[in-house]
């Protein structure tokens, strides 16, 4: 039974591969796993349907048969539990791989979300410019300690897997800070999971469902 | 072999068990798995020994034979895949409740956090009374969302699963707030939580390395 997935009718990244679909799209590309989506306005995604699928309103969600999850770390983990190419075979590698899927999530990205959100929402108050620098430093530290772990190897544990694919999605959204580019091998780690086949059938995909909805905006106007 | 984890020789919050080994201790007191506290110095977290097991240099850590794990979820994890009590056995169960996991990590805790730091850090600033309102928003949004799911049930899937107690843990983080008695079935579910015989155990067990900290620095001032 072909999975379905949920994504916004019309994602605020424009597009750009920054909706956490993409975590998902891109999971599912790695396996080879064909999928359908059911798309959202944001109307929708506050609603008691989708509150079914999704207690906190967000997306994506995951439905498969009776199957319902939310959050893209449960979803992605599911996908590799159940296929071969996102987890190592081996037990210790295996769990060492879902500490950076954690990591990703839990340490790298609050700190990245929180600069964002202010970058968004504060940027027109008195202490936007003071805040700004606190918030890079945070960034900055777990950067220095994640270069400092990585080093020069291409992937955090030995093969690419589900803890690469989501600390290069958690540090694409630091794009456009500039923050990334203070060091160069985390640069290139970034650059290295965005070139990734899987990845751009991916990007294409969600990109098609912005474009598409463009046009059609353009044709009602 | 007896696993040895790490945690605070003097956490700040003065073993009112909101740091992150009490995550963990939870989970080991659940199964009923002894374990062993190596206990470090702020200065000591930052030091390449520490960061060997911890890239970001935080606590707890898990050390067993060859494997070293850091992040509390992936550590939980490992502990419930490796023990019976922490996840169903019913694999839709059992993904369910990795969904309320990273939930918790993910949804829950950052807004949660990011008021805690706030409330620490901000304190003296001019804006701060116009951020905490936002951040009491964001936090009072989860809170809803959680309320509407949670019912008058006990636990989030049915019975006590790793996902309530890392949702309690992080629901604990707000005990001052005033936020959680806004809805008194969190507030049982929390307290339902508090009252298990193995938070009871971990938390003296954390709290006793407080008091110890505290009896030493006595004598030698």
């Amino acid at each position: 039974m072909t999975p379905i997935i949920t994504a916004f009718a019309s994602s605020p990244d424009r597009g750009r591969g920054l909706a956490r679909d993409m975590r998902v799209r891109w999971a599912l590309e790695e396996i080879g796993q064909p999928y359908d989506v059911r798309l959202l306005s944001f109307a929708e995604i506050k609603q008691p349907a989708h509150l079914a699928r999704h207690p906190f309103g967000q997306i994506p969600t995951w439905e498969q048969g009776e199957l319902v999850l939310f959050e893209s770390g449960a979803i992605i983990l599911h996908l590799a539990e159940q296929h071969h190419g996102l987890l190592p075979a081996d037990p210790d590698a295996r769990i060492r791989a879902i500490s950076w899927m954690f990591a990703a999530l839990n340490t790298v990205e609050p700190p990245v979300a929180e600069r964002s959100t202010a970058s968004l929402f504060e940027r027109d108050k008195p202490w936007y410019a003071d805040r700004m620098q606190t918030l890079d430093e945070r960034v900055r530290q777990r950067l220095r300690q994640l270069s400092a772990r990585l080093g020069d190897a291409d992937w955090l544990e030995g093969h690419f897997s589900a803890g690469d694919l989501l600390m290069v999605s958690v540090l694409l959204r630091l794009q456009t800070s500039g923050l990334i580019e203070e060091h160069p091998t985390i640069a290139s780690y970034v650059a290295r999971g965005q070139a990734r086949p899987a990845y751009l059938r991916a990007f294409e995909a969600q990109r098609a469902v912005f474009l598409q909805a463009e046009s059609e905006r353009a044709k009602t106007s």
